[in-house]
């Protein structure tokens, strides 16, 4: 397992929707593999309902214990949008009216169509620093090292770009596939010696069905390209020996 | 928000390749919707890495929390699936083979396939019941109210059937939606109102843009269907005096 990755965030996906299964969170992907690839490597996840209480302590534990957390959804303008109101309880805030957000949207839409529904989503923490919206207007906010983005996905990946200055990530997180046409159980031992020798080296195996294909995919990840190439050379090594099949996806 | 669901469950995913966002976690939701169906509500979901200590760790704190625990990932036959031994040391139980899990496998592998690799499948916790696995062998377990399934969504998922008489359940939970051709802000505060004489029903507003159309669907969720039933006539009696126009999806 690495060890030695310097920048850490968590991901707090809040939503109903996504603990009542109707929704399939996707956002988590978006966003580990856009961190990874800015040095920041994801610690933990978490799914919390829309309850206040329960954003709070979890928000509180996660901005303790990691460099970065991204929270998604809940920044609408319905009864069940609640991640400003409970961000700003947990660093103790006033919530209020961001003027700069306001501005934002009160051009946004047509003159009259800034009704009370839409202004609810310029209420934020007292000094929060804007995200800005390049898809639908409303932006979503920074407080500290914790940042509040959308839970519709395409919105959330629009505002990813206007991010990358605000978060200073490490080594960005490498890695490398080898899919084999093989079995887990066929390569576990000689796996198990690749990692071993290979400590500081994050090495994953995944068995797939794909397209008919049967196999197994070897993740190798690491911020060294030296090292993944290191155990991808030993990875190979076995696989030759043992006539394994080395395949495309 | 429903307060009076009794049944409860947590659900941890365990696997780096979700937290690098390289596989997409799509077994929160198949578990999340099957729970429902018999009654149990998913309080919370966490992902967290191939790390021992954080998953024992966890996994007692969960497992305390919550009426049930579901593990995904981790019990295949290679170096990075950890999570037998996990939950060994979490219920401070003997790491060892199982012997129903041994024959299992052993009439189900060819002579002389149930080599090494494979044989790390039949080490769990002592005296851990047996989950069935019709797809390809290999059992999940069980542990007091934790229940550790694969990490592969169809092998998962041709676990159910067989969990079904393990669990009890509550009322199953019923949903509604309500699909309008409209905007989030337009609807919120007539919304809000039906969830403040609604309090212990949980009316969710989630904004889609599907096949061209944009749209909002309020999805209703309670046991009782009466609950359901009303705050429906409720939100049709403001759509329609709005003139807002319902939608199939």
């Amino acid at each position: 397992m690495s060890k030695n990755t310097k920048v850490n965030a968590a991901i707090l996906i809040i939503g109903n929707e996504i603990l009542s299964g109707r929704t399939q969170d996707t956002n988590t992907s978006t966003l580990a593999i856009w961190l990874n690839s800015i040095g920041v490597k994801v610690n933990e996840v978490r799914v919390v309902p829309d309850e206040e209480k329960i954003i709070v302590n979890t928000l509180n534990l996660l901005r303790k214990n990691c460099n970065y957390v991204f929270t998604t959804g809940g920044i609408g303008p319905t009864h069940d949008d609640i991640t400003a109101r409970s961000v700003s309880k947990a660093f103790n805030r006033k919530y209020e009216i961001h003027k700069e957000a306001f501005k934002i949207l009160e051009s946004y839409y047509k003159p009259g169509e800034f009704n009370e529904g839409r202004q609810k989503m310029v209420w934020m923490p007292k000094d929060a620093e804007l995200i800005l919206n390049p898809t639908s207007g409303a932006p979503g906010f920074k407080v500290e090292n914790v940042f509040c983005l959308p839970g519709v996905p395409s919105i959330l990946k629009s505002m990813l770009g206007g991010l990358k200055n605000k978060i200073v990530g490490g080594e960005p997180i490498l890695s490398q596939t080898i899919s084999l046409k093989t079995v887990e159980s066929e390569i576990a031992n000689s796996l198990s010696i690749v990692q071993e020798k290979n400590k500081d080296v994050e090495i994953g195996s995944y068995p797939f069905f794909h397209a008919g294909k049967l196999g197994v995919s070897i993740v190798i990840r690491s911020e060294k390209q030296s090292k993944i190439d290191q155990c991808n050379s030993q990875i190979l090594k076995f696989v030759d020996k043992m006539k394994i099949e080395v395949v495309k996806r």
